[in-house]
C-alpha cells in the first residue's frame, strides 16, 4: 500500500465514564456518564507506529508501552485492521481513575479510537470501532468485555446480548433519569473483584437476576418509574463485590432514603451508583452519599450526570 | 355474617393454556394462547362446602377430592379469603391434556376463581384472583409459581418479576406474533422435569440468560422480530429437559427449518412452542414440527394461536 500522506494535524477526543452492571446486569448492561471522561490528542504519521508520547493526570502510574495501555492496544488493532501503513502519536489526558469501576481503561481505549478514526477520515461507525475497544479490555483486565466499550462508545444505555457478535442493543432511557456516581478514594483492581465471584450461581439467585433485567428494559421503555426501582437490585455480584467497599451498605442505605430509585456497584468498584428522578434528587443523593462514606472514613468524589449521556466525541481538530 | 341468597344461576369460564419460560425467561415468563383452555361450571350454594360434581375430558385421572384438585383449592382458598360462607359445586370440562406442559393445572384454576368471582358480583380483579391460583399451582407442581397462572388470568405475555409479592408486569406483543404449540403423546411429570434441575447454574450461563430475557422484552416493545429471534435461546433448561422428550432436536430444528423465529420447550414439556412472524410461517412451521414429531415415532397435536391471546373469560351465565 502506498504511503498515505498526512496534513499535519492533531485530532483531540473524549470519550465518558460508563457505569457497567448497572445493577441487575452483570456483564451485559453499561450506560454512558456525561462526566468525567479520558481525552486524547492524536497525530497520525508515517511512521507505522504507534507511540504514546505522554499521559498525563494519572501521577505516573499507567504505562507508556502500547501494547500494555488500552489507547495503544486499541489503536495498533484498528490500524492492523485498516492495514495502514500508519502511525500514531498520542498524548493521553487521564481524567478517570484508573481501577474505580466507572469504565476507565474503556474510556482512554474509545477515546483513542474515535481520534483516529477521524483523522482516517471516519471509515468506521462507532459500533464498527468496539471490537477494537474490546481488544483493549481483554489487555486491561483480562477478558473482552462490551459492557464499559460500547457505552463509551454509543453514548446512552447498551445491552450487550452476546459479546461475542457483538450483538448490541441501544436502550431508551425516561426523560427525566439522572446517575450519581460516587467514587471513594480506595481502589480494588478488576482482576481482583472478578475473581471473588464465584463460578457457579444458585439457579434461585439467577431467576431472580433474570427477572430483574427484563424487569428494568421494561421499566425503562415504560418509562416507569417504580417499576425500575423494583428491577435495581443485584443478588450475585453486589453480595459478593461490596465486601470490597468499606461502607458499603451505609452509602446505599442513605441513597435509598435521600430518595434514590436504586443504587448499586458501579462495574467492579469502588466507585457506587445510583440513579435518580429529577437533578434535585440527584444533587440530594450525592451528598448523603458523600456523607455517608465519610462516616465510613473515606474522602469521595461525586459526579452527576443527565441520562442518556453522549459518546465519544470529538473535543478539536487543529492543524499545526 | 349472614347467610348470602344465591339466585339458582350457572356461571361456566374458559381459561387458555399457557406458555411458560418462553425460552430464555425459566420461571418468569408466560403467555396465554387462545386455544386450547378448560372450561368450569360453577354454581354457588349455601352450603359451605365446595364440590367437585364431575370432571369430563380427564379419562378418569383427575381427583374430584377438592383439596387435590386445582379448581377445588383455588375456590376454596378464595372462599375462606372472603370469608364467605359459601359453598359452590363445580363441573370440571378438562381440554387440556394433564402432564404437557401446557399449564393445564393453570387453567383449570383460573376457569374456577374467574367463575366463582363472576358469581359473587366480581369483588376482586383478575389481578387480585392470581394468589389463588398460585396457592392451586403449590397443590398441583410443589410451588407457588405464577408464570402459568398470571397469563391464564390476564392473557398477553406476562413477566414474574417477583412470585412473592406477586410483582407481575404486562408486556406488549408486536401486531403479527404467533405461537405454535405442538403436543407430542407423551408425557413428562412437572415434578419430575423440575428435579432433574440443578441447583446451581454456570455463571456464564446464566449471564447469557439474562442478557436474552433483558434482550427478549427489548425485541417486544420495538417490534423487532429479528432481536426477538436472537433472543428466544435457552441454555439453562432446555439443555436438561429436552432429554425428556424424543425428537426433540429435529422438531426444534424443522421449526427454525420452517422460518419459526425461535422453538424451545413448553413450561417443562412435552410440548414445544415455537414463535413466528405470520399465520402463513406458523402453519407451514406447525406442520414441519408435527412431522419431525411423527418420525421420532410420536403422534401429536398442534395449537395455532395468533397473540397476544385473551385471559380467562366468561362463556355463558344461565338461571336454571
Amino acid at each position: 500500500m502506498a504511503a498515505r500522506k498526512f496534513q499535519s494535524e492533531t485530532i483531540r477526543a473524549f470519550a465518558p465514564a460508563t457505569v457497567a452492571n448497572v445493577a441487575c446486569g452483570f456483564d451485559v448492561f453499561g450506560m454512558a456518564l456525561e462526566q468525567p471522561g479520558d481525552e486524547v490528542e492524536l497525530t497520525l504519521n508515517n511512521s507505522g507506529e504507534v507511540r504514546i508520547c505522554a499521559i498525563t493526570g494519572d501521577n505516573g502510574l499507567l504505562p507508556l508501552e502500547v501494547h500494555r495501555n488500552t489507547a495503544g492496544v486499541a489503536i495498533t488493532s484498528l490500524l492492523r485492521y485498516l492495514q495502514e501503513n500508519t502511525g500514531a502519536e498520542i498524548i493521553l489526558h487521564k481524567k478517570l481513575p484508573s481501577g474505580s469501576g466507572m469504565g476507565s481503561s474503556a474510556s482512554s481505549a474509545a477515546a483513542a479510537l474515535v481520534a483516529a478514526n477521524e483523522a482516517l477520515g471516519n471509515p468506521l461507525t462507532r459500533k464498527d470501532l468496539i471490537p477494537f475497544a474490546m481488544e483493549a479490555e481483554r489487555v486491561a483486565c483480562g477478558s473482552a468485555h462490551a459492557d464499559n466499550v460500547a457505552p463509551a462508545l454509543l453514548g446512552g444505555f447498551v445491552l450487550v446480548r452476546d459479546p461475542a457478535e457483538p450483538d448490541l442493543i441501544e436502550i431508551p432511557l425516561p426523560p427525566d433519569l439522572y446517575c450519581v456516581v460516587v467514587h471513594p478514594r480506595t481502589e480494588i483492581p478488576t482482576r481482583e473483584a472478578r475473581l471473588a465471584l464465584k463460578q457457579h450461581v444458585r439457579l434461585t439467585d439467577a431467576v431472580t437476576q433474570w427477572a430483574n433485567t427484563a424487569a428494568l428494559i421494561a421499566g425503562f421503555f415504560r418509562q416507569d418509574y417504580q417499576l425500575i426501582a423494583r428491577s435495581l437490585k443485584d443478588v450475585v455480584a453486589e453480595p459478593v463485590r461490596s465486601v470490597f467497599i468499606p461502607g458499603f451498605g451505609s452509602v446505599r442505605e442513605a441513597a435509598l432514603q435521600a430518595g434514590a430509585l436504586g443504587c448499586s456497584i458501579s462495574g467492579s468498584g469502588p466507585a457506587i451508583f445510583a440513579l435518580c428522578k429529577g437533578s434535585r434528587c440527584a444533587e440530594n443523593v450525592a451528598i448523603e452519599m458523600q456523607h455517608a462514606f465519610l462516616k465510613a472514613g473515606l474522602n469521595s468524589t461525586p459526579y452527576i450526570s443527565a441520562l442518556p449521556a453522549p459518546g465519544a466525541s470529538i473535543i478539536t481538530r487543529t492543524s499545526d
